[in-house]
């Protein structure tokens, strides 16, 4: 693990994108009339996602424990897919950008348990850092 | 939570993928060469991803607890990619496509954390189910 | 720890209940037009409910592990009280009483945390059991 | 989540109170005198909640990780019940409250599940914040 | 982590050795007649211990979930030394070494961390199996 | 738990020792070639010892939560005996010492675990505190 010990407070913010792929119009017509039998599917996975941003650092042997100071995720519908924004802020001496990939790895991974009693072919595609900012360098994702 | 006290016990296994794309010739040759500061990329990963796939159930809310018989994990480098393969099995009354499939971002979410120092560009893509046999149905991806 | 090595699987049931006291109707009102900021109550504290049932174990020292098969809530609504009830389900050598009181204390204390801004005289008052079936002695809390 | 990236460091302490309402005298004078099979209540109880205060943020969704700085537990027998009381430092951002609150609930979870062996009609009652200090606005329970 | 979805499940037992050696008898005198200031060394130790049998999979990434049936712990001081013997037991496909090993050295840490403010010289010896039964071989540690 | 919100923060670094004690110089042989069939032994447990290092306060219930900020682990093979070094930092009210050990027991374990298929003399000896700094007292163990 890295040592941080000489660094300095800063906020840092970063917010990770996933993408959430469903096969078919029903299942996005299912979701947004809040029909999946097992529950809200945008609810459940955002409060499973605020869970697993705090348990990144139980899972990933290299990442130091941090305080959470804000966690927010968005949702955005485009055609079959779902668009995961997961947004996490710090103030401390490293960045956070593993603990908003995984938490959109972990909304996106609820959705795919919730979906899979009604649409067989859920994908989770493209888990990657939108933007960084704090630290030594910030970062945006080139526009596709 | 689905009710599942009325279902027999069955041999399930599923094997899902995903798919850690670095950005350069470099990245792959440190980690072909043990060269990664932050250790072995494959073995800790691989132990991260062990014990990611025993956690599935603490962090999503809908999936069962069940016993773990089996976890295995295969890399293969193609080109700028690495291709994590994670097989999970179980005898019981529901499957595993869910756990392999965490079991797999964890082990992509470790690489991303332990190539970040030294390749700035590393993305997640393609988290899906590849195989699954035993229960009611199975399921094969088709080739792409 | 009770030994259960000798003991033999039968289908438990348990039903346990947690009252959330509100401390005015604009909370109630709130809750039901889903207008507290935090998200929706009943979907969030659902998700952190079935959550908080499997880790029943990791809580309770003298707890043991099982499979719980089945999770469910219901809420209903009683003047400025809300009444939580989890059943749980399980086919094995001990019952699920606690997973079941443990799993209505979190969807009750998550409630309380989302709704705190809102309304400061929140409290949570009677976490018992409602009923019991399977084992050597089947409960059902007198009629109050 | 609430942001609070912006908030400052102030010491923060809150108490909690859960009440373990037993139903014979029988039991009461079990746990006096340390004759409880499944070890002594009042110490293992109070080691269950020493932890279940540090996992309060893994159980709840929105609850802010955040340095616990002291941990206390009180109890009281009063007739039938055991009168718990919880109270948590930290000097942080924001309060706790809901890490008293939960620490309350283990400590009360953990006895009934001691003590269910020898009494069935053990209840938890009136799970309450009793005071806090810290913050934009102390609270303190009116006298009942 | 080994495949055992061939394998049948038997009676498991082990059994393993944690020593805490104390620098002198003014330890041992505090802890016999309950005087630590942390509370009671062997009934919080033994909270500990419970509940660490049951994480041995969180922390052990080759280590099979499996169904934790009994946990026992015994304390015996012999002169300045204390020896932890925890006994768990399972009816499943594979032992439970690791468990009662991993449960032992739980024990024998919260002593210490008990112990610290009054004697800075404890250490932890041996902790190793003493006897195991069931699967393919027993064993049992020569007498030394 | 310790009060220590009136504490200042000040750099702690600890160094905690495990020895595993194997009972074949072909077992050693095995760990040096990376023959052990279950994985890298030493970058497996490494991976598990990180993990470990930082779930330190969730299985001692008296330790407090803190901002480990560097871990790091060194590994000595002596005859038979492999030795391991565990060391942490962390800018703090309260010292790591325990959060070494507790890291060095389990990465002993893991390579117990690990082992046990082809070493069944396994042990593990004397997991004791090296060196701490910082704090109101210096600790060098004296020489054996």
């Amino acid at each position: 693990m890295v040592d941080i010990t000489h660094k300095n407070n800063t906020l840092r913010v970063a917010t990770a994108q996933a993408i959430v792929k469903t096969s078919s119009e029903n299942t996005i017509a299912m979701i947004k009339n809040n029909e999946i039998p097992k529950g809200n599917v945008f609810e459940m996975a955002k409060a499973a996602g605020l869970l697993g941003v705090k348990k990144t650092p139980d899972l990933l042997p290299d990442c130091h424990p941090l305080p959470i100071e804000y966690t927010g995720i968005d949702y955005e519908i485009d055609g079959l897919n779902i668009i995961i924004s997961m947004t996490v802020k710090t103030i401390y001496k490293t960045g956070v950008e593993v603990e908003a990939m995984h938490g959109a790895s972990i909304v996106a991974l609820t959705m795919y348990d919730m979906l899979k009693p009604v649409d067989k072919g859920v994908e989770i595609s493209t888990i990657k850092l939108l933007q960084k900012t704090g630290g030594k360098s910030s970062f945006k994702a080139p526009k596709e």
